[in-house]
C-alpha cells in the first residue's frame, strides 16, 4: 500500500508552528499541518460568561471558522447564511472541551480566554491542527497575563495536542489529509496531554464498523504523532 | 462505593422499548432507560435529498428534540429561540451516522427514511436511548416497505445500541444517569452493532484525562450492556 | 347525515385527562381527545417577565409545539426551520389569553407559570384539547406553590375549558376530528369558563359565510360539550 | 356614560376610502377610520404558490405592517429586529382569509394578488380598517385585470367589511378607538359580507368573561356599522 | 438633448415638504421630489444607547424602510423575509451620519432622536428626499424639546439636504428619477449643509469611469438644488 | 504637523502584494498596506446567479469578512453573530461594483467570479487593500481561464485600485492608518482606474463639513497614491 503522499503509515505532514503571526492578539501561532494551515489567536477578556460570575473560576472557550476559498472549491460563507453550521459547532466545543481540560480554572481567576481557529488553507484534519495550535496560542496569552503581573503562574497542568488516524486502504495510519480522509474506512481524532492522558477520543466508523484491534492500533499511532507534536510546541514556546 | 440509583457497576437502569407509540409513523418506538424517555420516529419519504438524486442510493437521516419541561428545571424551547443548539447538531448527527453505518444504502434504493428523536423526559443518557429506540423504529418503517412491496428484503446488515459508561467516584460504571452524569471524571458514549463491530466511541474527560487501562473498562462495560439492549430490540420487534 | 367516526352531532371523542405524566414539572396533564394527544406542562419560575416588574402581579404564558410526526404526514420540525410558524403564534397566544382570563394575577403575586403544550398526535382539534389540559396543569402547579406555602390559596376565580364545533355536511356537529376538520364549511372554537362565561370565541367560514342561526347552534353544542369537560377535569384534579 | 371620543354607542368614527393613493398598484385605497388611516395595495402577480400550481384556482393573500411612529410612542421596526410578531402574523392571516372568503378562486384562475397592509397611524382598529379598505384595492385589481383582458367578470361572490365592537365602562359600543380598546372589558371583532353573512367572528374576554347576551349586542352593532361601510365601499369604487 | 420629464437640465422635480403628517410623532415631514414620497418621522428617547451613556452626548440615528408597493413592481417586505437589505443598511446609516454633522451633540445632551423614513412611493432619490425631510423633522422634535422646557435652544449648527445628479445621455442632470437613474452613466449624491459644506459625497460610475470635470459639473448642479431644498426647509419650518 | 507614523502626507504604507497564498484558488493576493493585511481570493463559477440567465454576461461580486481578532480589541465573529454588519455589507457591494466597472461582461460570457476578502489583520483602510488586492485576484482568474481555453482573452478594459486620503489636524494626507482614521476630520476612498478615471468616490465629514479646495486636494492625494499601487499591480501580475 501507498499513501497518496508517499508518506509512511506513522508519518505525520510537514509540521510548523509559527508563532506572533497576529500583531494584536494576546496569543498567536498559524499552525501548519501540510497544506492545513489555521490560524490561532487568544484574546484575553477581563469578565467571565454570566454563568460564572463569583465564582472564582476562569473559562477557555473556541471558536473556528473556515475562509471560503480555504477548500479544494468554494464554501459558502457561514457569516452570509447567517448560521454556523453543526460541523463548525461541534469542532469549536471541541476545542474548548479540550483547552479546558489541561486547565487550572481556579488558578487562573475570573479570566476569560477566546480561541479563534480560522483555517486559511483547508486539506483534513483542520481540528486537530487547531487543538494544536490553541494550545500555544493558549500558552501564550498566560504569559502574556503573567508578564503584566495579572497572574503569578501559568494555569496549565499539562500540554495538549491531538492528531487523526484512520483505516485506509485497510491500514492504519497517522495524520489523515484530505485525499485519505474522504476514502477512508475509519477515522478517529485523538485528543492527549503531553503526560500521555487521553482527553477526547471521537471514532467513527465510516463504512463498516471497525473492531478493537483496529482502534487500539490508532491509538498506538496517535500516541506516536503526539509525541512529536508534543516536542513541536515545547519548541514553539521556547520552553 | 454505591451508584445513586444504588445499581451495580455493570447494571443498567430498567430498559423498556414499546413499539407502536405514534399512530401515523411508518415506524415509532418509546424508549425508556429508567426515567429518560425518548419519543422515536421513522418517516419514509420518496425522494432523497437533491445532493443524493440519481445515484441510486437511499438516506437515513436524523433529528433530535427535547420538550421544554423534560428536564428539571425547564429549558428554553429552541424553535422559540430560533435554533438549535450546538448539542442538539451534535446528537442528531451522531444518530443519523449511527443508522446509516448498519443501513445497506443500495439495497434500500432512492428512499429517505427521517428519524426524529424527542425527549419526553430526561434523566442522562437521552443519545444513547435515542439510537436503541430510533434502530427499532427504522426497522419498522423498513418492514412496512417490505409489506407494501417497495422493498424485497430489510436493508439492515446488522443491528445498532448504544450506552454511555463513565468513571463516577473512581469506578468505571454503565449507563449513567443524570445524577452520575453531572460528576462523573469521564464520560463515553459506545455504539456498537448486534454483532460486536464499533460504530463510534465518543470518549470525554470531564475533569482529568484518563488512561488507556481506564478506557478499556468502559469498553467492557460498554459490550455487557449492549449484549443485553440487542437482546431486547430483537424482542422488541418480534425477532 | 352519518360523522366519519360514527359518532353522534353533540358527541364529543373519548376524552381523558392522565395527570402526573411529565414527572419534574410543578403540574401536567397528557390531555387525549380521541386520536389527539397533548402533553401540557406548567413551570413555576420566581420571576416575571421585565415588563411586570414591581407591580405585585403574576403572569401565566403558554408554548405551543408539535412533534414532527405528530401528523398524519410528517411536518416540518420548526426548530430546525429556525421559527414558529404564525399558526403556531396564534395558539400559543390564545392559550395564554384562555388561562389568564380565569387567573387572579394580584393572589398570585410576582410569580410566573409557564405552559408548555407539546402535541404528540394531532387529529383535529389540538388547541381546545391544550386549553382543557392546560387548565388542568395549571391548577397543579398553584397546589403544589400551597402546598411549599408560597400561596394562601389556588388563585383562579374559574375553571376554562374549550372545544370546536363546526358545520359538517350542512350540519352542526361536536368536537371535529381531522376527517371534519379539513372538510368543514364553518369551524369554531369556543373557550369557555366552568360557570358558563364565554372567554374566547373564534369563528372561521371556511368556504361560504355562514348565518346567525347557524352560529348559534354552534354555540350551544359548545356548551354542552363544555360542561362535560369540566366535569372531567374536576375529576382529573380530585375536586 | 360617555365615550372618550363623544360619540353614541354605535356611531363610527369618519370613514373615508380613498382610492388611489398609490400610483404604481393594480389598485389601492387609503382607508381612514378616525385617526386611524391604512394604506392598502394590492398587486397582481402572474403565478400562484407552489402548493397550488396546475388545479386552476386562484389565490388571495396579504401582509401587514405598522410604520413604527404610527403609535403613540414609538415600536421598534419589525425589519430591523428580524422577525414579524404573532401578533402581525395572526392580522395578515385573518386579512387573507376575510378576503378570500368571498373571492371565486375558479373564477380567478391562476393569479395571485398580494394584499400589502401598511398602518400609517394607529388609534384601535387597524385590522378591521384594513380588511375595510383592502377590500376596496382587490375590486380595483380585478377591475383592472378585466379592463386588460385578462378576467371577463368580477370573481367576487360579494364585498366584505370589519368592525372592532366592545364592552366599555359596561356598554356595548361600535369601533373602538384606541382609548377605548385599552380599557375594554370585551373586543370583538367582525368580518361580514355586504349580504350579511358571517365570516369570522374573534371575541375575547380582556378580564372577565362576558355572557351571551352580550355578544349578541356586539354582533347587532357591527351589523349596524358593517351596513354603513358596505354603502362606503360600494360609493368608493363607484358602483 | 431631452430628459424623459421634460425638465431642464438643472432643474428639481416639484419638491414639497409637508409637516405635521404623523399625529404622534415629535417631528415628522412627509417630503416629495416628484413621485417620490418619504415620510419622515422623528422620535424622542430619554436614553442614549448603551455605547454612550455617561458621556453626556446626545445620538441621532435613522433607519429607513420602503412600503412593498412603493416601487413599480412589488418589492418583498423586509420584515417577511427576516432582514433587512445591505442596500437599506446603506441608506440608513448614510442618514444618520448626514444628520449628526449638523448636530451640536453636546448641547443636546443625553437624548436620543430616532428618525424614521419610510417611502410610501418611489421613482428614484429616495435617500436624498429622505434626508431633505429628515432635516425638517429633526429640527420639529428640537423645537418640541425646547418648547417642553427639555433644551434651550436648538442643537443644531446648520441645515443640511441632499440631492442626487448623475451623467444621463452624456449630459449632467440634477435630481434623477427612475427612469434617468436605471439609465445614468453616472450618478452621485450629495448632502451639503444650508452654509455650503460638503457632508458626504457619493459618486458611482455606473458603467464606464467618469472624470474630474464631470465630477465637478455634478457638483456645481448639487449646490444649485440643495441652494433650492434649503430655502424650502426654511419655509416648512416658518423660519 | 507630524502623522504619528512619521509619513509624509503624500506618502503611501509600505505596500506589498503576494499573489499564490491561496492553494486552492483560481487567483488570489495577500495584500498588505502597512499593518493591514487582507486575503484576497477568486473563485469561479460556471453559472451566474438567477437574475442574469440566459443573457450572456458575467458577473463578478465579493464578500467581505474580518477575522475576529484582526482588530487591536477583538470583534464578534459575524457568523457567530448570525449575520453581517451594515458596515460589512457597504464594504462587499463597494468592491463587487469597482471591479465591474472595469470588467468587459459581454467579453466574460455567462461565468461568474466571487472575490472574497478576508482580513486578517485591520489597520485602517481594509477596503481599499481589498479593492486593490482584489483586481489582482481576478486578473489571476481571468488569465486561469484564458490558459483552460474557457476565454479567448482577458475581459478587463482597464486596471482598478483604491486608496483612502483624509483631513488629520487639519492636513490632507494619503492612506491613513488606524490611528489616523479614527481622528480624522475627514475622511474619503477614491476608486480610480489605471488610466485614471473615477469608479466610486465616497467622501464624509467626520466632525464638521468640509469644503471644496479640501476635496480636491484629497482627490489629487489619491491620484499620486493609485499611480503607485497600479504600478505595483502590474509588476504582481507580471505585466
Amino acid at each position: 500500500m501507498t499513501r497518496p503522499s508517499g508518506r509512511a503509515a506513522d508519518q505525520l505532514r510537514a509540521v510548523s508552528l509559527e508563532t506572533g503571526f497576529a500583531k494584536y492578539a494576546e496569543g498567536s501561532c498559524l499552525v501548519r499541518f501540510g497544506d492545513t494551515h489555521v490560524l490561532c489567536t487568544a484574546s484575553v477578556e477581563e469578565k467571565v460568561p454570566p454563568f460564572l460570575r463569583g465564582q472564582g473560576l476562569g473559562w477557555v472557550t473556541a471558536e473556528y471558522g473556515m475562509l471560503p476559498r480555504a477548500t479544494h472549491s468554494r464554501t459558502d460563507r457561514e457569516a452570509a447564511k447567517g448560521k454556523q453550521s453543526g460541523r463548525t459547532q461541534e469542532i469549536q466545543r471541541l476545542i474548548g472541551r479540550a483547552l479546558r481540560a489541561v486547565t487550572d480554572r481556579k488558578a487562573m481567576g475570573e479570566i476569560q480566554v477566546k480561541i479563534d481557529c480560522d483555517v486559511l488553507q483547508a486539506d483534513g484534519g483542520t481540528r486537530t491542527a487547531a487543538i494544536t495550535g490553541s494550545y500555544v496560542a493558549l500558552h501564550q496569552a498566560f504569559t502574556h497575563l503573567m508578564r503584566i503581573g495579572v497572574l503569578k503562574q501559568i494555569p496549565l497542568i499539562d500540554s495538549v495536542a491531538a492528531i487523526s488516524c484512520g483505516i485506509y486502504n485497510g491500514q492504519a495510519v497517522l495524520d489523515l489529509d484530505y485525499a485519505e480522509d474522504s476514502n477512508a474506512q475509519a477515522d478517529a481524532n485523538f485528543v492527549l496531554t503531553g503526560a500521555g492522558g487521553i482527553v477526547e477520543i471521537q471514532g467513527t466508523a465510516e463504512e463498516r464498523p471497525f473492531d478493537e484491534a483496529q482502534f487500539n492500533e490508532l491509538l498506538r499511532l496517535a500516541r506516536h504523532g503526539i509525541g512529536q507534536l508534543t516536542a513541536l510546541q515545547k519548541t514553539a514556546l521556547g520552553l
